[in-house]
């Protein structure tokens, strides 16, 4: 039997009570397949690996072990509710790494968006390595591969054309190749969120919006600096909190903040301030192969663009971005 | 008598009588002054320089030699508006100098908005001198100079901080310092326009929106290049079309296209598109010194950002500038 199809008589999972069966089923399979072994699981805080890591928990508690790299490109407070979540709450076996002054070295002045994503990757590739070196006894690699990344890949073997390329631990060296642990394979992505919440994840851990591998680091533009990342996180934190205070939170598909690597002149305090522009990116869409902008109201705006440009360094303008895709894409770069 | 003070008695010219009232006037006084010699204007298209083109060809006829120069700064369609109107309609005695690649060649690579503005303001000094030092028989030179000019030399004069240094025509050489002629010096820009309806100009040319000196110059921001410049002003003209329509051209006090020195990926024709950003600023003000922006309906973003996006060369995205003054300025650099 192909393990990698969804069997045709396998329901949708929409309710508490199929999550629970569902969850049931497969903590007893986790415990037969791992017996009293090891499972590592690079733990990036998005839905997918946040509900493998609750699912591996319940059922395997500390012999699973969690790495969260914190490539200093997490949305304000992400990796702090990760280890809030995880280490604190659900009591989990979590390494975390601050990786942060170790990828803005590599990035330094790289401007070439396939450069910075490939730089992102790798480093995350040697960072898991070398914590996988460190430990013993681990003979099982969990990873948070959901149903459409099966059929993506199916589509790319067919020869069609890839569309990205997926974020996984497949840049192991050989000796580093564990038997792997996907207990959501077959899951589509609402049947995840159902699952992560029966397993009582907090509901924006659940609910997060799709956030890209490479992290902020495509959304600051060109060659990275600390100072602009840091100005795009506290624009991009305020954009959110708007958002959830007046409902958009909930009801548009993706939304964040790019800031582009270019000045323009200003005026704060009644001196000449240069500063850059924050580019609000904010879209609905059905299938990601095309998207409509949301029409925030000008009410909204307005206060998004009074906190942005009084509480956040290094800004003077905020950019609404009114391209549907295409002819935008959703990211920038 | 200072025939730079506006006499107290002096009503606001704001009826069709009152402007006919002083032009004969002026007409007169211009006719008394100048004789049978020749006189000079540097002809922009602005409101001020048609509107004292208009009234020295009523009064000398073709004893006045206007030169417009076009340093390919220009918006669209507006050397040719100057060449219709005065040429064409009026008859005057007009010198058009196309000095598109020259300009192009001499700010090529100059990224800095000062060296930007200086490069343009200084070329423009050397052509009309050429221009000049090829005429004979000219004793007068005519300016523009409206009544708030003056009233901000005073200003500056006292010491205040200058906001922003007037365009004339200051700094051509001793021996081109011909005697002034200002026949609008003692009125302000509402009376102007007045004065311009009532000698026969196109009402568009007579309120056009207030335009820098530099032109696009300053809107095709870091160092232009021709295909930018030829894209903004292509979005610019999209721009002031769909505001006209939809009678947003009337009501918004300025409005304009900027497009910044960086690209971003898109999609066209299903393929992928790099392409730079339009970004419309449009902003109401009542002094200058603070400006809130225009709450342009949705309807009016979409058509504009479908029409830039589908017909012009080198855009995929539209950006809607959502900063008052302070903490933007107007322009962006």
């Amino acid at each position: 039997m192909d393990t990698s199809k969804r069997p045709e008589t396998m329901k949708r999972i929409t309710t508490k009570a199929l999550a629970d069966e569902f969850i049931a089923a497969e903590v007893s399979k986790i415990q037969e397949t791992v017996g009293d072994k090891k499972v590592l699981l690079a733990l990036s805080g998005g839905v997918d690996s946040s509900v493998v890591a609750a699912l591996l928990i319940k059922a395997i508690g500390k012999q699973l072990i969690s790495v969260h790299v914190n490539h200093g490109l997490m949305r304000k407070g992400e990796s702090e509710q990760v280890i809030e979540v995880f280490k604190n709450q659900l009591n989990a076996n979590l390494i975390y790494v601050d990786a942060t002054d170790r990828y803005l070295e590599k990035l330094r002045g790289v401007s070439d968006p396939e450069r910075k994503r490939k730089i992102i990757g790798e480093e995350f590739i040697r960072i898991f390595e070398e914590e996988a070196r460190g430990l013993e006894g681990i003979e099982f690699l969990a990873q948070g591969t959901i149903y459409p990344d099966i059929l993506e890949s199916i589509k790319q073997a067919e020869g069609k054309k890839a569309v990205k390329s997926h974020h996984n631990v497949g840049g192991l060296p050989e000796d580093l190749q564990f038997a792997l642990v996907e207990p959501i394979k077959l899951l589509f992505k609402d049947e995840v969120r159902v699952v992560g919440e029966a397993l009582g994840l907090p509901h924006a851990m659940v609910y997060r919006q799709p956030f890209p591998g490479p992290g902020l680091g495509v959304r600051c533009l060109g060659a990275i600096t600390r100072d602009r990342l840091e100005a795009l996180r506290e624009a991009d934190a305020i954009l959110r909190d708007e958002f959830d205070k007046c409902g958009l939170g909930e009801k548009v598909w993706q939304y964040f903040v790019v800031i582009p690597d270019i000045k323009s002149v200003g005026v704060k305090d009644e001196s000449r301030y240069e500063g850059w522009p924050a580019i609000i990116r904010a879209v609905n869409t059905t299938d990601a192969m095309s998207a409509t902008i949301e029409e925030i109201p000008y009410t909204v705006l307005h206060k998004i663009t009074a906190r942005i440009t009084s509480e956040v360094e290094g800004i003077n303008r905020v950019l609404y971005d009114l391209t549907p895709k295409p002819t935008g894409t959703i990211e920038w770069e």
